[in-house]
């Protein structure tokens, strides 16, 4: 299984009064590493949207908290495909705390492929075969 | 059941660059009505934490859209306790846009009540008499 | 002088680990009101923008800082035009807390008119006479 | 002069809907940057607010734009320091697009030194002897 890994440091701005982060900016950084993600497979959200009109946009995000990020600490987002059916796909993102690899937080996108080709009719659609192709390639689980 | 609503319009800073709310600027709203919501039981999660050394700190939170937020709609988040149990309770808020009801996001936030008397060893606990009797009150579902 | 006023309630997730408020949460506050002034004025940005091909871009903001904000507390944005000439415009944003009136923040924006029909090549326009004159009779000072 | 570098790039959600970057976000990185520079200098403001009672509070915070961020731009943010006098410091924070050098965001922070210790009575303070020294050390102009 292929993960993709951002790593970032828990900074002051990212606390809330109890000195632990303020738990909205872990979607934050969950939203930007899943764009990383789809740009590492040459899969870039920006491209798919203007050059063929199609987004995976999302359905469903979820957390859980394990245990509290707090000031300074080192973490990697871990994100991998742990899902894909004909229209949608599920990422996972752990965030884990480096070096001791405690995780902070389990969470999920699922994401669903649309035709955003007509802004006033959005509908769901099957994922493209070439794109099926390179994401069913990154886990020998899906095919 | 008591439904607690607060009213706020999408505002520029809220949205993305298909002009649509970044996602977790719901999970923001739904933070902040949870904590109003706590509020207008007597519950302030401040004084919870400063008077008697205990909050219902986050364990999980989920969101499911439904359509997306766009510039300048008018939305309620509407809060209410949908479980409780001896130490832990689920709020949902619901974002809908007016005036035509139409549900944005469905979201959830499951809630453990924790001793924090001692920073440095958090550990969860039953919530307190007086406090499970002000959250029971609030539906006969949970008697 | 016309002043255009926002009310909003600091929020826990407007808050550092001091208790007091990130102060770029200021500035988006600051943002939200200058949108909200303008379309008070029958100048919505984004109807600008899309039907005569023009905005106001920020070229400086700045904010001094009079006294932390707090938890809870009730606060008015007061957003006011403080000059005005043939290409740019201030804006000033008093945040006062209420009710004993005092300035937590007093902020200013300059914004410049810009042409953007070309997003390629964006330049700056002297302010069309038709929005010059509605802005220039918010206040006796700038005939 | 010493100059202190952090190195990010713009996410989709820093955006805002013209595709550019929202403005707030840019003094969340120079807030960030300048907790960092501290800490380089042996000067967590965490550890001056617990162990001496004492803080760098802002004062003051401005930016001019001289160039939109755009979706996956690498910046450098170059925070110097390029005043200080007895009470007070100015901090100034570069925020570069990276290869080309294109200055996007010209940033500054004046944070002057306060007595923390009774959180009731908040004031100013002279900047301690040795912290001046340190601070002193970054350039010849200040002497």
């Amino acid at each position: 299984m292929r993960v993709h890994v951002v790593e970032r440091r828990i900074m002051w701005g990212d606390l809330d009064p109890l000195g632990i982060v303020f738990y909205p900016r872990y979607y934050e950084w969950m939203d930007a590493s899943g764009h990383l993600f789809f740009e590492s497979l040459g899969l870039g959200l920006g491209d798919l949207f203007r050059e063929r009109g199609l987004t995976f946009a999302l359905q469903e995000s979820s957390c859980r908290y394990h245990h509290p990020g707090r000031y300074h600490d080192l973490v990697q987002i871990r994100t991998s495909l742990v899902e894909l059916d004909s229209k949608a796909l599920l990422l996972r993102h752990l965030i884990v705390r480096m070096p001791d690899e405690q995780t902070l937080v389990d969470g999920r996108e699922r994401r669903i492929c649309v035709d955003v080709s007509d802004p006033g009719r959005i509908r769901s659609l099957e994922i493209p075969p070439d794109i099926r192709d390179l994401l069913s390639r990154l886990s020998a689980d899906f095919s």
